[in-house]
C-alpha cells in the first residue's frame, strides 16, 4: 500500500511536470499557432537553467563543457535539415530571423502577398514585389519569374503558409532561380540572387531539407515544432550572405550578439530530431486525421469552402470556410466546449482586421469572414476529431439557423 | 519509516530538480557572467511550456488568459524599476535592448569607452564620442558635459561596469542633461537629448529606480539577476523615443515583434521581484563577505591592487592585480580546485584580448595580464570565501614563486 501510495504520488508529480499534452477535457486544435515543449526538449533543457548556467564564454572547464555542448547542438539540428551546425545561426524566433535574412539586402526584393507579417513589414523597407498567389494560394514560378529585375537580391518565399497550409514549389523556384544567375553571369550583371525561405511551418509534417529545397537560407521555428518559444534559427548557405541585426559581444560569428541561450537552443534540437525522427509517420497520420475531419465537415455542411490548394497542403492543416457565419463567434461558441480553434492567423487574428492572406486568395467578405483554421498536431486523436466534427457541424448549423439562413 | 522514504524520495528529487546553487564541491565567483535560475522563477515558468502554451495572440479564453498573465508580469516586472508595464519593452537579451535604445538616432552620440561591447559595437554606426573615465574607472559628469554638442541625441552610460564593479554618476548625469536639455529650449534647438542606462549589472545589489536615476531609456537583464537568459527589457519614458529593430506581428506595441516569450517574461519578473525583495540586506550581506575576501588578499600578497573605484562599486565585485602573474594561469589553476573565476568580462576573456575596459582604465599591461575578477552572489558563503581566499593566495605564491618573483 505504502508503495503504491509512493507510486501514485510520484507518478502525479511527474505528470504534472511532463504532462504536455492539453488535457483530456480540452481539444486544441491550433497548432499552427503555438504548440506545446514536448518533453524531450523540456528535460534537456533544465540543466541548463540551474546546474549547467554557466556563460558558455566563460574560461573554466563547466563553461567550456556547456560551450562545446551547444555546439554540439547546433550541429544535431542542423543536421535534421541536412545542414552544418557551423551554417547556422541561432537567433531569438522566426521574426528575428527573417530580419535578418533581409539585412544585408540593398536593393530589390521579390517576395509573395500572402508571406508572414514579418516578411512583409521588412520587406517594406526595401524596394519590393509583391506577387500574388493563384486563387488556390500557390505562386507560381512564372509569376515569380517576371517579379525579377536585374536589381533583384533577395527572393523570399514561404515553405507553407501559416493561414491556408499551402505548400509552395520551393525547388521549382530554385531552379528557376539557379537559370536566372547563370544567365546574370553570361550578361555581365554581378548582382547577387539570393533565395529565402520561411519554413516556420512544415517542419515535422513534410521533409524541410535545404539542399532539396535548393535555398540559400532558411527560417525554421522552435516554437512550432514543440520546442520552447523565442528561438529559431537562420540557415545560410555562407555566412557572407547575412550582416548582423544585433550587434556586440560578436557571438554566432558576429552575426547575431547577445549571451547564448544554450537552454533555448538545446531544447530547439531535442524538439527538432524528434518530430524529424517522427515525420514520416506522423505525416501520413495527420493526412488521415484531417482528411477525416474535412470529409466529415464537408458532408454535413454543403456549403462549406476548402481553401487554399487541397493537394499541395500541410498534412495537418485545414482552413475551411462557412459563408455567412461570423467565424470570431464559431471560436467562441467552440471555446465554451473547451474546443480551441483559430479565425485566421494568430497574429492577425486579434487585430479585427481581414487576413491578407485570405484576401490575396481573392475570396469574398463572406468567404474570408466565415473562415475557420484547424490545425492538427502530435496530441490530436480520432476521437478528438470526432467530437470535433460533431460539435463544428453543430454550432455552424446553430449559427445558419440563428441567421435565418437555410442550408 | 515508509513515510520517512517517501519523504526523503521526494526530497531528493525535489533538490535535483530546484537545487540551483553550485553544488557544495564548487566554488563559483563568476556571478557577474552568469547566474543560475532561481526557484521561484524556475517553477514560475514550467506551466507556460506545457499546459499554458497557447499564442498569447489567439482568441480562446485559455490563451486570453495567458496574455494577462503576460501583462500582469509585466507591470510587476516595471514595478521593481519604479515604472510601469506600459513602459517597457521586452526584448530577447540586454544587447537587443541597447541594440533598440539606440536605433532612433540619428546624428551623435556620447557613451563612455568602457560600456559593454554591445554599446561600444551600436555606437560606431552614429556619429559618435567616446569619454574616457578616470583611472579609478569613474566617468566623470564634466567629461560627459564637454561631450556633448548641439547635435547629441542620446547619451549612454552604464549603471555599473561589468569588468570592474564601478558604479557611475547616473543621478549626476541626468541633472546635467536636464540642464543641458533646458539650454536648447532657450536656444532653440529642437534636437531631443535623451539618457540611456545600461543595467545589466546591479540590479539586486544596488537600488535601481528609473526615477531615482532621472533616465529615459533602461536595460535591465534577466540573465544576471538568477532570471531566465534570453529575456531582458528596455524601459522608456515614452514609447515614442524608440523605433524597432525587429519588424513584424506588431507585438510589444509595434517596437518589438515575434511571438511572446511568456515563460522568459515570467521568470525574469519572479527573478526580479525576488532580487528586488532581497537587495537591501544582501547588499550588506555582499559587501561584507567581499570586503572579507579583498581584505585577507591584500594582507597576505601586498602586491595586489584592487582595480576601480573602491567606494562606488558593487557589493559583490571585486576586481584585483597580481602584478606579473598570468591570470589565466590563474583562472585554470583554481579551476582544478573547481574555483571558479574570470580574468576580464566573460565577452572578451576567450578572445585573447585584452579587455578594453582595463586598457581604458591606464593600467599597464602587467597589471592588465595579472588581474582576476571575482563576483559573489546569492549562493556564495563566507566558508566558499574563506576556501577561495586560501586557494588564491596559493596559487598566487606558487606562481610568483615559479616566475622567481620575490613577495
Amino acid at each position: 500500500m505504502y508503495i503504491s501510495v509512493t507510486l501514485r504520488l510520484a507518478t502525479r508529480y511527474f505528470n504534472l511536470r511532463y504532462n504536455n499534452t492539453v488535457t483530456d477535457k480540452e481539444i486544441y486544435l491550433d497548432y499552427a499557432a503555438a504548440t506545446p515543449v514536448c518533453d524531450a526538449a523540456l528535460r534537456a533543457m533544465e540543466p541548463y537553467y540551474s546546474r549547467s548556467f554557466y556563460n558558455p564564454s566563460s574560461p573554466y572547464a563547466p563553461a567550456v563543457g556547456v560551450r562545446r555542448e551547444y555546439e554540439n547542438a547546433k550541429g544535431r539540428l542542423a543536421h535534421t535539415i541536412g545542414a552544418k551546425g557551423e551554417e547556422v545561426i541561432v537567433t531569438a524566433g522566426a521574426t528575428e530571423s527573417i530580419n535578418l535574412a533581409f539585412n544585408h539586402v540593398s536593393r530589390h526584393v521579390v517576395t509573395s502577398s500572402i508571406e508572414h507579417p514579418a516578411v512583409i513589414e521588412v520587406v517594406k523597407k526595401f524596394s519590393h514585389t509583391f506577387v500574388e498567389p493563384n486563387n488556390d494560394g500557390v505562386v507560381s514560378v512564372d509569376s515569380i519569374s517576371r517579379a525579377i529585375t536585374p536589381e533583384t537580391e533577395l527572393i523570399s518565399i514561404q515553405f507553407a503558409n501559416n493561414e491556408t497550409g499551402t505548400v509552395q514549389s520551393i525547388r521549382a523556384i530554385a531552379n528557376l532561380i539557379d537559370k536566372q544567375r547563370k544567365e546574370r553571369v553570361e550578361q555581365g550583371n554581378t548582382t547577387p540572387l539570393l533565395f529565402h525561405c520561411d519554413a516556420s511551418q512544415g517542419f515535422g509534417q513534410l521533409d524541410v531539407n535545404v539542399a532539396r529545397l535548393g535555398v540559400d537560407m532558411l527560417t525554421m521555428n522552435s516554437a512550432k515544432i514543440y520546442g520552447p518559444k523565442q528561438v529559431a534559427l537562420l540557415w545560410t548557405k555562407s555566412t557572407k550572405l547575412v550582416s548582423p541585426v544585433i550587434l556586440g559581444g560578436g557571438q554566432e560569428r558576429g552575426l547575431r550578439s547577445g549571451t547564448e541561450n544554450v537552454a533555448g537552443l538545446i531544447g530547439f534540437t531535442e524538439a527538432a530530431v524528434l518530430a524529424h525522427k517522427k515525420q514520416p509517420r506522423e505525416s501520413k497520420r495527420l493526412i488521415e486525421l484531417r482528411n477525416s475531419l474535412e470529409n466529415r465537415l464537408l458532408s454535413s455542411l454543403p456549403m462549406a469552402i476548402v481553401i487554399g490548394n487541397k493537394k499541395r497542403r500541410l498534412p495537418g492543416h485545414l482552413t475551411i470556410s462557412f459563408p455567412g457565419i461570423d467565424a470570431e463567434r464559431l471560436v467562441f461558441k467552440l471555446e465554451e466546449k473547451a474546443i480551441y480553434i483559430a479565425t485566421g492567423s494568430a497574429c492577425s487574428a486579434n487585430k479585427g482586421m481581414a487576413s491578407h492572406v485570405l484576401v490575396a486568395l481573392k475570396l469574398n467578405e463572406e468567404t474570408i469572414n466565415g473562415s475557420i483554421r484547424l490545425t492538427l498536431g502530435r496530441h490530436t486523436t480520432q476521437d478528438q476529431i470526432d467530437s470535433a466534427s460533431r460539435a463544428i457541424i453543430m454550432a455552424v448549423k446553430q449559427e445558419y439557423t440563428r441567421l435565418g439562413i437555410s442550408i
